[in-house]
């Protein structure tokens, strides 16, 4: 999608979404049958307010982080049908007027607002996320693209937050996920949302050049495998570091060293003779990035193969003033072998006098998620990094996350949406939205009021209400009042509006927003729920229109 | 990414991927530095092969669908990486040699050979899904991105064939999904391959439009709720179906069916007053679609306001000649509504003499997916069609399948991979498969061979033994014999190879094969597994290598 100009003034310009395929087309076709219902009525033009919220945290947590606003704001910005989308729509809809055609071609967001809490907070059930305010033709047609480009995004966001959570601040966290990932955008979008919720890097290429993500990776077991032995490899040479020795056959020198780690009093026992495959790919690696030597070490056996020939690679680097990095354990019992590598590691530095050497980086990989790490903490381990693919991305634990897009007002008419559960019914009306900060610092609760109401005053005792249960409420005395709703979209690119920070400022927003959160709200077990309020005002407003519009029972 | 033209041929020109995201760069880094490495090392050109193929059925089934190969090809047709890319990788690849660019920018799959199965069969664990042969620094650049296109694919194929299986064949099966789904083509992806896999239609415009996939929708709770009273609709008028006469005051049609249905004996009791703002909704939505009136009755009260309404909308548009479509239903207990419904409509074909009127279209939606269908089939229900989203398009049961890449051959000589798990060990070769036919035409079995083995023979009796477990073996004699690995790439778009079918094609194939596995493969509760085997001679070759390449352990 080309990025439109905003009329003939120099005006600003925003992008189209990442994605290309992210067109008013994304959509799904009830959309267009309402907005040419609409149409036909002649209600296409009336004013709506929609909210955008969740009902409930995913992966059994009592928080989530709010992620794709803007992918959102890219696409409202750049929202025009073109010529040959709209006559597959008008296809679409058997027996649809020429006319509606004409009111597609003029169809743009310069009457839409957007007001929304800033992607990267944290974010709580009920509360919107967005406000939707337009004409109700073209906003219901920004409510499958919305949900689609916020519900995946959040959802992954989330579970990296709650990774880094169990993970701990000091280990490297590292989305391995391409290939497992809900195709290629899933992959894109979870490499760019996962970094977004507190992940060091990415080993998707792809995300790393859109979004300026670090990348990560070295190499696979089928490299390990693709060599037969050392014989294969015919440029034996290395540089030293500094550019000033040459050794002529690195192989030897890795050789020389293999032998010692084996005769070495408290290293010898551990293994006989390694894998000759193994240990030709690993020299072969260093070779190739003498800076950067980083082995996988389980394609045979971890510590009768892998670590014996790591080290011996690594001590030759050593010799010609490199530093190897480390390495990877890709499967097995992790805590075990962590552990293990980690103690050859230091009898390596104190025996052969390798100061450093025992500081080599474990990355750990294989099927990780929450859950393995937290018993991996449990259990002990030596684990520097965590590679996790799978599970992260596709947001395994639970797949989906419920984010909807309901009628609140129209026509200054404020709309409710009935259901049998209760946890389903919408809270009406164009609301403003606050969040409650106490005397330690942490938020206490969030606040729903009236557009109209006056806000919450820092020091003045404020009544918060369950917004459908009567006896559940409390008073507050806030420290802090934050408004979260802001405008991002106000009819074009030129409007006063937030600015869409980049990536990494988001990624700050929602490291910090977490950090200051209660930690009993974060816990893994039994975390206590946020509390999330409407005014007393609100609250009174509810019940009278929920009476009014239900329907009252005839028992029979 | 521009389709390539194949040199100066009049050749046959294979599009790129559907999303333009699919690029070379939609890898892990590994593979970059890995290519790297082989190139250092001189080894970038050796011939290598290698399977994708997966570990374990989905779901707790014993199928899968194979979905994503088109995508593949069309990726791997116009496989070439830009300036721009490539200057990325080498800022990547610390401390890397610039003649490496020039590598890079001669690399294109004109090496390659992709053998699979045709796209939309029915396969199994084990089998190759894809033998990929080639140089191994390009093959090594096609994991990350297959595996990325078939995972995803065959994983949402898979759950679109199992709803299909639990809904049975009568009922129309539409997928719903675009705004829970991962990521915009996380939706485009779910709707391709759902209907790939038997559903019947998508509510995504964007799909519907890229691969002409039926598409369904009619309106939304928010249109309901839009209207306050038909005090709001001016335009009444309503032309009859046949265009000969015009009805004035369609509100006024519709009202006196309303009365009629209330006072009708049999149908009186159900309802007082129905909500005024549904009423007014479906009489619009009428007057856009007179046509297709399909009406979502659950917003307010299903058997009290808007089957009623429903019900005086269809029979005055019946009065002009149309017929109405149906209902949907959306919450609450959709076996009891569904029969009431259908019950309602019964009677009111009896009591008001409407012939049809009793076959109305139920449509239900509401968080369906396999377990639900089925615990509608036992209750008892009268839903005709099902509108299936997030458990089916995010794949909730099961969000991944593990799809697997490995090295089976390099430069003639065979590899494998060893894991402690022998789940995990892979099956060494350049190998063919074949499906087994018996004589009641089902599929008895898979058995790869070595490459060079002679292929089994209908009515010579072979043995199949377990690849892994030396005591499972079984002398089969088939009735056919079907060649699986088909070829369907040899470097260049012009050389003899299966062609791509359309969608349709790859639908029917994948209905047609389900249909023709022995039931006791396909029920949902403890299903029988299907068969997967190698030749006697396979089978004492991988023995061979795994006893080879495996360190004898040294107990302590």
């Amino acid at each position: 999608m080309e990025p439109k100009e905003n009329g003939n003034q120099p005006g600003r310009v925003i992008e189209g979404p990442t994605n290309p395929m992210v067109t008013p087309l994304l959509n799904d076709l009830y959309q267009f049958t309402m907005a040419y219902a609409y149409w036909k009525a002649g209600k296409q033009n009336e004013r709506s307010v929609f909210d955008l919220y969740f009902r409930k945290n995913p992966f059994g947590g009592e928080y989530t982080v709010f992620a794709g606003l803007e992918e959102c704001v890219k696409f409202l910005a750049n929202f025009k049908l073109t010529h040959q989308e709209i006559d597959y729509v008008r296809d679409s809809l058997p027996g649809s007027e020429e006319a509606f055609c004409d009111y597609l071609k003029g169809l743009d967001c310069s009457d839409v607002e957007v007001y929304a809490i800033p992607e990267g907070s944290v974010v709580f059930p009920k509360v919107p996320l967005m406000r939707v305010e337009g004409p109700v033709g073209v906003v219901q047609l920004l409510e499958t693209p919305f949900l689609n480009l916020v519900n995946f995004a959040s959802l992954v966001a989330t579970n990296a937050a709650r990774h880094r959570f169990v993970a701990g601040k000091s280990k490297s966290l590292l989305e391995f996920g391409a290939r497992r990932a809900q195709g290629p955008d899933g992959a894109i979008s979870a490499s760019k949302y996962c970094y977004l919720g507190g992940f060091d890097a990415t080993s998707n290429v792809a995300a790393g050049k859109l979004f300026g993500i670090p990348l990560r990776g070295t190499h696979s077991h089928a490299f390990v495998s693709s060599f037969m032995s050392t014989d294969e490899i015919v440029d034996k040479v290395l540089q030293s570091a500094d550019g000033e020795t040459t050794c002529d056959d690195f192989i030897s020198l890795v050789q020389t060293w293999l032998t010692k780690i084996q005769y070495s009093p408290s290293l010898s026992g551990f293994f006989s003779e390694t894998n000759q495959s193994e240990l030709a790919a690993f020299i072969s690696y260093a070779l190739a990035f003498p800076k950067a030597f980083l082995a996988l070490v389980d394609t045979y056996d971890v510590m009768k193969s892998g670590i014996p020939n790591f080290c011996a690679v690594a001590l030759a680097l050593n010799d010609l003033g490199y530093k190897a990095l480390g390495i990877r354990l890709d499967s097995g019992d992790l805590a075990y072998l962590s552990t293990e590598a980690r103690n050859f590691f230091c009898a390596v530095e104190r025996e052969l006098k390798v100061p450093g050497f025992g500081k080599m980086i474990v990355t750990a990989s294989n099927d990780l998620n929450e859950e393995t790490i937290d018993a991996l903490n449990k259990q002990g381990h030596e684990v520097d990094a965590f590679g996790i693919g799978t599970y992260l991305v596709t947001c395994y634990a639970q797949a989906a996350l419920g984010c909807v897009f309901k009628l609140v007002e129209i026509n200054n008419q404020p709309r409710i949406k009935l259901s049998e559960d209760v946890t389903k019914v919408s809270i009406p009306c164009k609301k403003r939205s606050y969040r409650l900060y106490g005397k330690e610092g942490y938020p206490l609760v969030d606040i729903m009021t009236g557009e109209n109401e006056p806000p919450p005053k820092v020091g003045e005792r404020l009544l918060c209400r369950h917004p459908f249960n009567e006896s559940k409420r409390a008073y507050v005395v806030p420290q802090r009042v934050e408004e979260l709703l802001k405008c991002f979209w106000r009819g074009s690119a030129d409007e006063a509006r937030e600015e869409l920070p980049p990536l990494k400022e988001i990624r700050d927003r929602c490291i910090k927003q977490l950090e200051n959160m209660r930690p009993d709200h974060m816990r893994r077990l039994n975390p206590t729920p946020y509390k999330v309020s409407v005014s007393a005002k609100l609250y009174d407003f509810i019940h009278f229109l929920w009476l009014n519009e239900a329907p009252v029972g005839e028992l029979q």
